[in-house]
C-alpha cells in the first residue's frame, strides 16, 4: 500500500532544493528557482496523466480533464516562499491534491468534472510589492499598474515576467468564466498553534479575516526625567501603552477578533528622557468584518477620549483594509467529512493570514484545509508538517473529490 | 546703579564664543574652547580682585581671602557645556557669584570669612565617560582609575589632562580639609519648568533627588498576528504597557517621585507579527531614597506577578544606583530669605538633575540656587534665562553672603 505521506514527504523534499542558497528555501516568482520547481511540478503532473500548461501570469496548471461539457474544480496554492522560508508554505497546497488524483487514479477512479491543480506564481509579495498575480488574474481582478513595480534590483514585474517567457499584456484575458468553475480548494498548513493544541492532524477554514491596520502617532511633550515633576507631563509612552493595553484588551474580549499591537518606537528613547513621540500600529483581524469594524471605532473612540485625558496629540490613520472571505458552507462541510474519515474531529477555525482564496473568492465558492504544522511556525527553515499529517490530508481531500456534491456548487 | 543682571548676560554672551563651531554652545572640559573660557574667567576675576589659580584638576579658583584664618564658603559650577547645549547651564553659576563679590566690592563691604569661586572643568561628562573630577578632587572621592578611559578620538583623560598643562598625578593630594570649609552653594537654571509656572524667578534647592535605573527585559513568543489566537498569547509588549503603566503610577502617586520610562524597543518590531521581546528603561529619582526604594521595590513585586499572570519572563537589573543629597537646612533657609528679597516667595524644590553639589556633599554642607529658565529647557541652544531673573540671582547671592551666619556653618 502507498503511503501518499511518505511520497509527499518526499516530493516537497526534491521541491525545496528549488531555492536560493543559504538556509531553508528561498524561491521568487519569475526565477531560476521557480522554473526548476514548475519544471519538476510538471514531471510529477504528466506522470499523473494530467495536462500541463503555464498561463502567462506564471501559474503552472495540470488539468485533469472531466467528462465533456463538466465544470472545473479549482485546487491549488502559491509555489513561491519568503526569503529563508521553509518547504511546506503555498507548494504543500500544490503537492497534497496532485498525490489525491494521483491516487485516484491508482484506484482506478474517474471523476464526473475536470480539476485543475494550480501553482500560482507569486502569493507572498516578497520580490515585488504586490502579491497575488495569477489568482487575480484568474478572478479578473488582475490590476496592469502593477507590471512597473520593480525589485531590489531595479527589474519591473514586466520585465522579470517577460524574461520568464511570459506575455504580461495577455494576463487581463486569462479571467475565467464563473460558471465554468466549481469552486477554489486550497490546501495550507495551519501557519498556528490551534491544530496542534487541540491534537488534529487536519482542519476546515470558516473564512478567511478580513484585517485593518492603523498607523497611530502620539505626540506629547518631552523633557529631563529628573526635572519635569509628574503632575505636568505629557508623556506620549504613557498614554501609547494605555493603548496596547485596550487593543489587547479588545481582541481578549470580542470573539475571534485578533488584535496586535506589533511595532512601536519611541522618540528620542533614552533612559533620562520623557518620551516626547511614539508611533504604533495596531492591527485587527476576523472573520467577521461587523466584528472588526466595532473593534475599530472602539479604538478610535478610546483614542479620542485618552487624548483629551493625556493631553496628548493622537493621530491615527487606517492604512490598509481588507474584507473576510468567508469559505462556502456546503463546500467547507463537505471538506469537514472527509477529513473526520481520517483522524481529524472535524474542527474549524478561522485563517488569519491571507491566501491566494482570498483572491479566488471573487471569481468562485471557496473553501480551505488546514495541515497541522510544528509549533505552529511558518516562514522559517524550521516549518514541519508530518507525513502522517500529510497522508491524511491527501486522503481527505481523495474522499472529498469521489464524494463531491458538484451538481450543488456554485448554486447557493 | 548697575544693572547686575545686564552684566550676567554681557559676560555669558562672552563666554558663549569660547564654544566649537554649530549651534548653541559646545565647550568641552580640556580643549582651547575650555582654555578660552577661563582665560576670560580669569581676567573677569582678577577684576574683581579675586586672587586666581587653576588647580591640578582643571578647576579654575578665584579667591577673596578674608580675615586671617577665617573659613572659606565656597561657590561655583562648571564650566562646561554638552555638545549643542546652551549658554546657561554651568557657567552660569559661575558669573553670577562672581558678580555678587564683585557687587559687594564695589559697595565697599567686606566679608568676614574667605570665598573662592570655582570654575568645574567638567561636570557633564560629555567628552569622557566620567564627570564631576573637580568637585570629585576637593571632596576626597576622586577615583584615578578614571584617567585611562578615552574620548571618542581614543585620548585618555591622562593625556587630554596633562596636555592641558596639569598634572594628574596630584589629583589625589586636591583635597580639603572639611574643618576649612564653611559649605558649597552652587547656583543652576532649574532645568525643569516648576518656576516659570509658579512665576518665580529664583528658587531654594532642597536636595538633589537621588537617582536609581533599571534595565528590563521581556521575553515572551512571538508568531503570526492573524494566525496566533489571543488566548495563548505571551505578548512581550503587552507585558511592557503594563510596566509603563506601573512606573507612571508610582510616580503620580508617591511624593516628590519621578517615575520614567524613557526607552524601549520591541523585536520584530512588524506590524503583523506579536512581539517577541521588549527592553526598556525605567528610572526614579526622589529627594527622599527612602521613598524611592520603596518604588523600587513596589515595581520589582509588580513585575514578579506580572511574569506570573502574563507568562512572561521578566528580567530586571538594577544598573545605577546613586542617593539623595540633602541640601543644608540652615543654609538653604538663609538662602531662601536672601531670594525673598528679590521678588522670589522663597519656594522650594528638589533638583531632579545632578550636580557638581552632589559631589561637593560629600565635603561640606550643600545649598542650591535655582534661577528661572524659559520653558524649561536646556541641553539646548534654546536655553535662557533673563537677566533680570540673573540680576535678582546675583542680589539674593550678595544678600545672603553678607547675611550669612557663618560661625554656626559646618555645626549642624
Amino acid at each position: 500500500m502507498t503511503d501518499w505521506g511518505a511520497r509527499a514527504e518526499s516530493l516537497l523534499n526534491e521541491l525545496a532544493t528549488c531555492s536560493e542558497p543559504g538556509p531553508g528555501v528561498t524561491r521568487l516568482p519569475f526565477t531560476p528557482e521557480h522554473r526548476a520547481a514548475i519544471d519538476l511540478l510538471q514531471m510529477h503532473m504528466e506522470a499523473v496523466g494530467l495536462t500541463v500548461a503555464l498561463d502567462h501570469a506564471g501559474t503552472l496548471i495540470g488539468r485533469l480533464e472531466g467528462p465533456p461539457g463538466s465544470k472545473t474544480l479549482l485546487m491549488g496554492s502559491h509555489q513561491d516562499s519568503v526569503r529563508e522560508g521553509g518547504a511546506y508554505d503555498g507548494i504543500m497546497g500544490v503537492v497534497l491534491p496532485l498525490l489525491a488524483l494521483a491516487k485516484l487514479r491508482s484506484d482506478g477512479i474517474n471523476l464526473p468534472f475536470t480539476v485543475e491543480i494550480l501553482a500560482f506564481a507569486d502569493e507572498e509579495g516578497v520580490r515585488f510589492p504586490t502579491a497575488l498575480i495569477g489568482s487575480r488574474a484568474l478572478a479578473g481582478t488582475f490590476d496592469a499598474a502593477v507590471l512597473t513595480m520593480t525589485d531590489s534590483q531595479g527589474v519591473t514585474l514586466q520585465e522579470a515576467m517577460t524574461g520568464f517567457g511570459l506575455n504580461p499584456e495577455v494576463v487581463g484575458t486569462l479571467v475565467r468564466n464563473p460558471d465554468d468553475v466549481l469552486g477554489f480548494v486550497e490546501t495550507h498548513i495551519e501557519q498556528g498553534p490551534v491544530l496542534e493544541r487541540d491534537d488534529q492532524p487536519l482542519g476546515v477554514v470558516t473564512a478567511i479575516c478580513g484585517i485593518e491596520r492603523h498607523q497611530i502617532e502620539i505626540t506629547g511633550e518631552t523633557g529631563h526625567a529628573g526635572t519635569l515633576p509628574m503632575s505636568g507631563r505629557r508623556d506620549a509612552l504613557v498614554t501609547a501603552a494605555a493603548i496596547v493595553t485596550e487593543v489587547d484588551r479588545l481582541g481578549q474580549t470580542t470573539p475571534d477578533l485578533r488584535a496586535t499591537v506589533g511595532a512601536l518606537t519611541v522618540e528620542p528613547n533614552v533612559v533620562n528622557a520623557v518620551p516626547r513621540r511614539v508611533t504604533m500600529t495596531a492591527e485587527f483581524r476576523s472573520p467577521d468584518d461587523a466584528s472588526r469594524y466595532a473593534a475599530g471605532e472602539a479604538l478610535h473612540n478610546f483614542m479620542q477620549k485618552l487624548s483629551t485625558d493625556r493631553r496628548t496629540a493622537i493621530k491615527a490613520k487606517k492604512t490598509y483594509s481588507q474584507i473576510a472571505q468567508p469559505c462556502d458552507n456546503s463546500l467547507s462541510a463537505q471538506l469537514a467529512a472527509a477529513a473526520k474519515k481520517f483522524g481529524a474531529s472535524g474542527l474549524v477555525l478561522p485563517s488569519g493570514a491571507t491566501h491566494d482564496a482570498s483572491a479566488m473568492a471573487d471569481l468562485c465558492l471557496i473553501t480551505m484545509l488546514f495541515v497541522r504544522c510544528r509549533d505552529g511556525v511558518s516562514h522559517t527553515p524550521e516549518e514541519f508538517a508530518t507525513k502522517d499529517d500529510m497522508g491524511a490530508g491527501i486522503l481527505a481531500l481523495t474522499s472529498f473529490l469521489t464524494e463531491l456534491d458538484h451538481y450543488n456548487c456554485q448554486e447557493n
